[in-house]
């Protein structure tokens, strides 16, 4: 017989354990000293690494000082206190705790059977999300609906449009289907709804108004547009937190039209919808009582490090229809008697992590309170600096910015708005990015990381002000 | 302004983290002694927690109490030296470190330019690999195809079945398209063809041959049907090492028929693939040179935790062009230049994790050499077990057995089969599952956790015989 000898052995694994959990205490102390934006060139990482695996094992000291000479150097902060680009993205002491947990137990939660903590943790924690952000009753689990922790938005997104293909399989053939969105929503509503087969051509964009939300009288034309030339309107993704300026789309106007057509009505509140920890900023959640189905990302503003993007329906037959399939090899008593969630029907893998002990990790060593005082922290930091920086006389403030992002142009021109991104974030002093509202470049100023303090916001408007 | 005062400080989150590394070790060691199937009911879980979110944040040392009385007992120990279920499902020390200093630097890969090192090292990874497990050099990500880890083999199911769906449009509408698999194939392949909007009718199930490896005879006869009435074949997935019974399809004679009817091949190998590490194992890659794409997990069979899976793919234009949607706020001058991969456009969801680090770690602790020898030492525990097993009075082999899981039946029919899987479930000793060949009930005992010895298989031996 071949032994088999670990390389490292749990004595080991302790050391190295414990000094990396040091070196990662350590990496978030040094973090304001690190440039935000990696400055390596294409293919510098990989020229930097051997051509071949090795032959033996080598020693774990080796691969630590590896990851501190050629990986570091090619990693953009995240974390920075800086990073002020795309939208937040915390990996906070107790989920990263709880990620370490997942990684140690090593369980699959594909069904209730197969480690049945994983599959009741996660929808109690769904529920518990449901009391903390004010969430509609309809989503409870206890109910027709329910919520499960994906991937990501995307992959709710797509969930979401198969499900809503699933309603109206039978009566409507795919080619006659109808996407709708805003010229302000996600690129993985046009993505999802390609995976699903439909054409490019069978989304429609609605134009925004003045505040860049969805137009709902736009989108009722469109539909009956659509109607007239015996197209079916099948689905509309509508966004509360639009990723150029957290624009709100009318959920309640919105769901109004969806119901005179028959349309699923799908919320993206990838971004914002964290905010709602907080009861004063509720505002977010106007309408999602008639919502058929939402996302949102604690793995966005929420200190939960990715991935745990929280989708809920309020209908879970068209999903576990459109995804269900049950080999001889996954039959079990639990699963056949009809007692228990299993998650693999909702969604697209079959294999899952347990997430819920990060997303319960935090939401215990915050409470509710700490998790309201943590996104209230960005609004009021960010609310300030909107106010300087639209005082400012060579900036301007290009949308209204309920929460915690800042969207605002240099009024030289495009040009000037990318020289000073460009210098800024290859300074390694601080990342932002941009975007394009009314065909103009638009910076944007995104306030979340759970290291960011108001002296990091009143440097990044120093920069701002002097490359003005 | 509203302060934020994280719960859990630095110094904390230290002490936590190595009281949490030195629990993760000492559960390893424990696990031999814990019942492998959990042995709750559904709904005990959740009646243990409370119903509502805390107000205020909680001390540590409650919640790991919390971990250890609540938790626990509704864990299924995949990591478990007698789990002998499924496919096994490795959570090895240094992949573990890998998980935690992922989520401790907590990037977002999505594209080059959020994180270089991110992607170069998962492009350098997935080139390692090849040589590794001696894979075809038209994977090599330096040619027109390249690899990336997925979070799972259905995810790189579909990604295949998406590619293969582009690369025929325009060509053909999407009711004409058939997609081909064995009746021993992954539920996967079903699942990823509806997503990707055909009906299960469009999905034609290949007879097995007495090995219950895909008969390529029969392949061909349902091609030739299919094009006699105007439908296109456009995708066959083969397996090297099915669920049911580690069969490997012919990958050479299935690609003379795709070859021949212009379809796409699809080989999954998410167990067995991992065998190739070791060269006398290499015979599960014959053909695969033919494949237009490849899957293979890591985080079954080669000590890298969930989520692990490696796909490949000979072109990656078909997957680019079906996959790849920019939006303004994602432009960045590296992408425009097209000298990054942007692995966002080889996947479903736009965020990532920085998933190489734990591949890394594993490649460079085991070296080439210890992990061909940890795959030869589960190999060859289950040819001795087959060996014992076959010589039972009570016993029979039912399938070729080539790697490291065993099929056999009690020779008394299915509800014996049912009593022998259903009693040592129960017991806790030991956790085996179930499929069925020629409509017969079958047990699975697959050998691969890192904790799994001689004394381990012995015991699963001796409940069999006693049961017998």
């Amino acid at each position: 017989m071949t032994a088999y000898v670990p390389p490292m052995d749990l004595d080991e694994f302790r050391q190295a354990g414990h000094d990396l959990i040091d070196w990662i205490a350590d990496y978030w102390e040094r973090l304001e000293d690190l440039p935000v934006l990696s400055q390596v060139a294409p293919g510098d990482i990989r020229a930097s690494l051997p051509a071949s695996p090795p032959e033996a094992g080598e020693p774990w000291a080796d691969i630590m000082a590896d990851v501190d000479s050629l990986i570091l150097p090619g990693v953009t902060h995240w974390q920075s206190p800086n990073f002020f680009a795309y939208f937040p993205a915390n990996a906070s002491p107790p989920s990263v705790l709880g990620e370490l947990l997942s990684a140690g137990l090593g369980v699959q939660g594909m069904l209730w059977a197969t480690s049945p903590a994983c599959t009741e943790l996660e929808t109690h924690m769904l529920d518990w999300m449901i009391e903390l952000c004010g969430l509609p009753d309809r989503f409870l689990s206890t109910g027709p609906g329910g919520g499960t922790i994906q991937d990501s938005a995307s992959s709710g997104a797509l969930v979401a449009i198969l499900s809503a293909r699933e309603r109206v399989a039978g009566q409507w053939r795919m080619p006659e289907l109808v996407a709708y969105t805003s010229e302000h929503a996600h690129s993985s509503l046009e993505k999802g709804v390609r995976i699903a087969g439909l054409f490019a051509e069978q989304i429609r964009v609605i134009p925004s108004d003045e505040n860049h939300a969805m137009d709902p009288v736009k989108l009722r034309e469109a539909m009956v547009a659509d109607i007239v030339e015996d197209r079916r309107p099948f689905f509309v993704q509508a966004t509360t937190g639009t990723t150029s300026t957290t624009a709100l789309d009318p959920i309640e106007a919105i769901a109004d039209v969806c119901k005179d057509f028959g349309a699923w009505l799908h919320v993206d509140g990838a971004f914002a919808g964290s905010a709602a920890v907080a009861p004063e900023y509720r505002f977010v959640n106007a309408g999602l009582q008639r919502a058929d189905s939402y996302s949102f990302n604690p793995h966005k503003w929420l200190l939960t490090n990715f991935d745990c993007s929280l989708f809920y329906i309020a209908d879970r037959g068209p999903m576990i229809s459109a995804l269900s399939v049950l080999p001889e090899y996954l039959r079990n008593e639990a699963t056949e008697k009809g007692a228990v969630i299993d998650y693999r029907d909702w969604q697209i893998s079959l294999g899952r992590r347990f997430r819920a002990l990060k997303l319960w990790f935090v939401i215990r060593t915050h409470g509710a309170e700490g998790l309201a005082n943590f996104v209230r922290s960005h609004v009021d930091m960010a609310q300030d600096f909107a106010e300087r920086i639209g005082n400012h006389p060579s900036y301007e403030i290009v949308a209204p910015n309920p929460l915690s992002l800042v969207t605002f142009r240099h009024i030289g021109g495009d040009a000037e708005n990318e020289r000073i991104r460009d210098t800024i974030n290859a300074s390694g002093d601080a990342y932002l990015t941009h975007t394009k509202i009314n065909d103009q470049v638009v910076l944007r100023v995104s306030i979340g990381s759970q290291h960011t303090e108001q002296r990091h916001v009143d440097a990044m408007y120093g920069l701002l002000d002097t490359l003005a």
